[in-house]
């Protein structure tokens, strides 16, 4: 059988699970979810002899040290995925909730009701716990999944897709609901990509590569986001303390994110005060400053920044900084360079607050807090299947509820279109 | 200037004056949609000059009258234009609408504020009052827009354009908020179809070659809709007088359009009763049935359906008729062969009606109503910009609303992430 014929085969199988998943209630799914932590904590053996064989091989090519490492399934990784499915168990279910209802003139009641996206596809890089993290989701929105991990976790991915078929047919839900390509080859993806009537949405995550290619390729709908430029704009009325709480927090915390801040731009009336005492901060962690001019003239050793540096995504212990005239400027500077991702003003000042927030098109603007609040369980949605930096269904990070969609329904007495 | 350039520089053009289109208020948008139906009915003759060099190519070229007269201008085409621009003016202003705000642990206050989508590209066919219907409902939701109509409205579409522009920058908004590709090259289309990062959403309208065009080649998201197989189901426990009249009123009213009745299913249980007396009633219209082997042992002259009925569009007086055995087979029918687009129930049983609403997963799903109400203005969202039957982003008329998406917003007190 060709790449074609498998994967239209595979598409074809996971609609019909689709049909069963929209059906199925909200305890069942919930018990699928508890029991698959169950049996992954009980075959932690067959797990880590899988895992053994992706990790061997991934040692003989010479796979790099911190490669090897996202590869490994470790107890605590275990740990992770298991809690972590039993706190999507946990959630509210969406599917069935009926959002708004009204009557039209002529008697018709109109409202919306919130139902599963239908055949998810998700095409993601390495690490193995997304296997099952977002298996979790999907099957909690009442979708079935088709994955396609990286090669270098192929018996991995394998073994824990068996242990959540498995657990679907002893739930009594369609084994199809969860599939994973067996297959590494590009040309089997490039088939996938193109059953826009068996897929309805496609999720790439990874690398920029991998994205583009899926974004190039995909006849269905992707959701995705490139990569996190993110900024934060230092106002000239500002609390210098909290403000330099919440830059360091923002660069250091865990710098190889995507919502770690990675330019930061000063008020020139706030920066004479602010910019010497925050760039020892920043020394005392390791982070090398790129600066503008001025920048440069007011912290000694400051490399100066070129045009590359303003579009840098760095994920590492590196800032660039600039001084601005005004929010405008700032605003303008975040317009041009920025990613749409995630953007935060410090400041005491309200209307520059309400103004910054309305007027900065990222997926999450923040007020005097830090850039790495966007993620799903820091902004209250629950576990997260990633981050859209696209406007379109989802813009942020996507949780259950990005997962589902709506439908339109109608209760008449015999209406008829005049 | 090439294709690729010229359209490049259109997109980028459209992403400047989407961000400042970001920032208007409501009342500028709304004085630019009633201006815009002033300027229209007092440029009519400059209008028809423009419509007059079209027909004159249309006749030239020996297009087919229907073609011809959708073409047409007329008095009271221009009448609908111009009301529909007061109707979408007077229509609430979705953009900077905050949906929801809650408060995390840290006392981090996050919720979701309106925004426009950025810019929009609408492909269409013919109708040159696209171009006016599409523009005003694009700037009301605070959108940049790109259209590309089709080549036999070419003048007329470019004249609509300037007096869309000249409207603008009367009111003080970005005349490139409205830009008609002005080329009917189907190259050009292609190299728009590339232009993800300037382009937010794609919207195709007209026959399913285009739509396939657009979906197979768009890298930015699509919002389309193939065609509509609607169904009605008539249930065992059903008023006959309200299920004749629903019916005739789903077949006949218009039937060529996509919410029309193409299939209808009957319960074995009602179909003697029912159905000789319903096609004497679409006898009477001219309704021409196609129906199962049961269907026409009860109608005299009933024709035999064959396998393509089942999933015929046939925007025509003609009708597929199928007698099941239960609603569990009228839903698997409708899953085999329906577009996702409108179902109707018709019954006098809740639990069968509540149980059609859930299983059914169309845009819209009726209880004992026309499926004509598929529309816009029928369900109550105002003016539409046309009906989407995939899943994302929206699922069934979109309206202003589905023209924007949320961003996150949180205000903090300097809280930082642990």
């Amino acid at each position: 059988m060709g790449h074609k014929e498998a994967m239209t085969a595979m598409g074809q199988r996971a609609r019909e699970a689709a049909h069963l998943m929209a059906k199925a209630g909200m305890t069942i799914k919930r018990r699928f979810l508890e029991q698959t932590a169950d049996r992954i904590l009980a075959q932690r053996e067959r797990i880590a002899a899988a895992n053994a064989r992706d990790l061997a091989t991934a040692e003989e090519k010479g796979l790099a040290k911190p490669k090897v490492d996202r590869l490994r399934l470790t107890d605590k990784v275990l740990k992770e995925m298991t809690d972590g499915l039993r706190e999507v168990a946990a959630l509210p279910d969406p599917v069935g909730r009926i959002e708004g209802m009204w009557t039209r003139p002529n008697g018709l009641r109109v409202g919306r009701m919130r139902i599963p996206l239908g055949v998810v596809g998700i095409i993601y890089e390495s690490r193995p716990n997304v296997t099952v993290d977002a298996a979790g989701l999907c099957i909690k929105a009442g979708n079935a999944v088709i994955l396609r991990g990286g090669s270098e976790a192929f018996h991995s991915n394998r073994c824990l897709a068996e242990i959540l078929q498995e657990t679907l047919e002893e739930t009594g839900l369609p084994k199809a609901a969860v599939q994973v390509v067996e297959t590494t080859d590009r040309e089997a993806v490039l088939e996938l990509l193109k059953l826009e009537d068996l897929i309805d949405v496609m999720i790439p995550r990874g690398g920029e590569e991998l994205i583009r290619f899926v974004a190039e390729n995909a006849r269905m709908p992707v959701l995705k986001h490139y990569k996190g430029v993110c900024h934060i704009y230092v106002d000239e009325r500002v609390d210098m303390d909290m403000a330099e709480r919440v830059c360091l927090n923002a660069k250091v915390q865990r710098p190889g994110v995507c919502n770690a801040m990675e330019t930061l731009l000063v008020h020139e009336k706030a920066a004479p005060m602010f910019l010497p005492r925050m760039a020892q901060a920043f020394r005392r962690h390791g982070v090398e400053l790129r600066g503008c001019p001025q920048t440069c003239r007011l912290v000694e050793g400051c490399r100066p920044a070129t045009e590359e540096d303003w579009a840098a995504e760095y994920l590492d212990l590196v800032l660039a900084v600039k001084i601005v005239a005004s929010m405008d400027e700032a605003i303008e500077h975040i317009t041009r360079y920025g990613s749409s991702h995630t953007e935060a003003i410090l400041t005491e000042d309200l209307d520059r607050a309400m103004r910054f927030l309305q007027e900065v098109q990222s997926s999450l603007v923040l007020v005097n807090a830090s850039t790495r609040f966007n993620d799903g369980y820091q902004l209250g949605l629950g576990a997260e299947i990633g981050i859209s930096t696209s406007r379109l269904h989802a813009f942020g990070p996507m949780g259950v509820e990005e997962l589902t969609t709506t439908k339109f329904i109608a209760f008449g007495t015999g209406q008829l279109r005049e």
